[in-house]
């Protein structure tokens, strides 16, 4: 089956991909996949992925003439920890996994950064290819080359850039997400027309319930989040610069995420970067960068969308003004001890600002945590 | 102190790195590290070596206006495991190393792959600094990038590429190593000589009791052996070739930690690779390639220095022939199931040689296990 869109990321070094975005691509993914030159490959998927999809690719693969084993996880983030890492590779180790053969992330984003890291550091360093099968993987995570996993003094802290030697996202496997997944991906999707593409936004304003409903809207949105995001990649692949608008929301949905424990039955990396989103643009109004009846309407889509959008949505609470603060600093964005925020002066047009006050943040964040969450 | 010897180490990206050979060294750590443009330095120890030097360095680190802290792990091979790289990284997080930070990795061998692992993955790579304080990793695992940790499935089986930025080889740390410890490191001298130097081997068989004792030889040998490595990783950094002629020997030498667990009260690596050593030349001349009288020098050296050269000398013993074959078939060189050895026409005459027969090295081990330990 042919794609609906292919998106090349032309990176150096013989390190060039295609991005494969299409309905029912899972199926012929043993031919794909063979074309890369592996005499063996291991899929990594969790149970639930595992469950849906596994038999379908392991024979696929299998038919194409490949040696194919999985190797499954636990659902949910808890699994990017230093000892699902260790079960990943000594997985893959019993696998047989050569230097020459292939790992398959076949899952969502945790699947793709834990496999991938895996991969990265395996006999060090493995090809892999991601299919993801969550909305949030397929348009952020999947893209890009950063995998990792999360140590008790943050999320992502520890990790590799690797690049993928092909993704291929297949959006009939979207129609399997629960709405709650669906929404928590479609941050991200959101996030893409609110750092630099105000058509887009304007788009998905129009569009996101096509998107939701699996009409072709789905495959144009997924396709363009991933040519957007692997343009900035290309340009910037070690996040020195320009790579960092990525990161949009995303300080403060790292500390919510690590003050509710990384416990999805709280909340999922999307709603946190949902409310994260809305703090970025109500914070950049209170700073006077941005009018504030544009951060109205980023929230007011989001929580259209079905998502939150105030630190008082998180169910149990996140602590308090200085927990948030020292939950920040232990971002990687850190540096010499200043905060660097992606903020924005509108609706599609954000930047890196470093060197914000602390004291200015711990004041917005006090105000905050009193907003009514349905506001 | 200036060193008494400095080898560069060309390699591409801005990548290029100095290693410093010479006595009393790491007292003066803090301006050559301050040099190098971070805030903040963690040391990576064990407790044995954090006692002897620690706090030298860290004052000396200090007293260059560095904020520096230690991280230590207990001794031994036993470190290079999942949950204490999961240690390291948590504790270099607890000293909030960021980016631009430097680890430094202050012992041996473990302590080196381990530490400069840690440093590949935290926050998806810092800088890192070798500061090597035994014979094996001066002259051989504090230089060329390669790190990593064992699995229960082989040696070295997870890790990464991650070079430093400057090595400081302080020779004056030797006179402190166990005569075991000393002798290990040796046989890594001698393997320089075997690999494709054999002028550099007979100067070893003149002068091993000069490096022992901490003569000027000592110098010498270890800014030759650096010399000679730094030249190979720079035209073969990833091993897609010649770098792995500096694995002569080291096939059986994985093979005889794995089936002694990796247990140093048994075996240390540089006596696994003396005999490795000793077994690839006995191998290459039952195979016609190599004069058996050149074998036999080889192995005499080697028991001259006091190191073993045969499976029976393997306090425990290691296994019959097909634990020991199985053994080695997890090796990274394995490539499509085949056995890849570097084998020798001669001292200084080493090559690598793929497809070799795995019922030829059964044969050849079975009568090595027969072989009297004092031949």
């Amino acid at each position: 089956m042919s794609p609906a869109e292919t998106v090349h990321v032309p990176l150096d070094g013989g390190r060039a991909y295609d991005i494969l975005v299409g309905r029912g691509l899972l199926a012929g993914i043993g031919p794909r996949v063979a074309e890369l030159g592996a005499r063996a490959v291991a899929v990594v998927s969790d149970t639930t992925v595992a469950g849906l999809y596994g038999e379908a690719v392991l024979g696929s693969l299998r038919e194409a003439g490949l040696r194919a084993g999985l190797v499954t996880v636990a659902p949910g983030e808890g699994s990017k920890s230093y000892a699902t890492l260790a079960a990943v590779c000594d997985g893959l180790l019993a696998e047989r996994i050569e230097r020459r053969d292939l790992v398959l992330a076949l899952g969502g984003g945790v699947v793709g950064d834990l496999a991938g890291f895996a991969a990265a550091i395996l006999r060090r360093g493995v090809r892999f290819v991601q299919a993801p099968t969550s909305l949030l993987a397929q348009v952020d995570s999947s893209v890009g080359g950063k995998t990792g996993i999360n140590s008790p003094h943050g999320k992502n802290l520890v990790g590799a850039f690797h690049q993928p030697v092909l993704v291929l996202a297949d959006t009939a496997t979207l129609d399997s997400l629960t709405p709650r997944e669906m929404r928590a991906g479609y941050a991200e999707v959101a996030k893409y027309g609110l750092i630099d593409d105000p058509a887009f936004f304007a788009w998905c304003e129009a569009r996101f319930g096509e998107i939701f409903a699996g009409g072709p809207a789905r495959e144009t949105a997924v396709a363009a989040c991933c040519r957007a995001k692997a343009g900035v990649v290309v340009r910037d692949e070690r996040e020195d610069g320009e790579r960092a608008l990525l990161n949009l929301g995303h300080t403060f949905a790292h500390a919510l995420e690590r003050l509710t424990n990384y416990d999805s039955a709280r909340l999922v990396h999307g709603e946190a970067v949902a409310i994260g989103l809305a703090l970025a643009f109500r914070f950049s109004a209170r700073l006077g960068l941005c009018p504030g009846q544009e951060a109205g309407r980023v929230a007011n889509h989001l929580a259209l969308a079905g998502l939150p959008t105030t630190l008082r949505a998180v169910p149990g609470g996140c602590g308090d003004a200085d927990s948030l603060l020292d939950a920040m600093r232990q971002d990687k964005k850190v540096r010499d001890g200043a905060l660097t925020f992606i903020l924005a002066r509108g609706i599609g047009r954000s930047f890196i600002a470093p060197g914000i006050d602390p004291g200015e943040v711990r004041a917005f964040l006090a105000d905050e945590l009193e907003r009514d969450p349905r506001s």
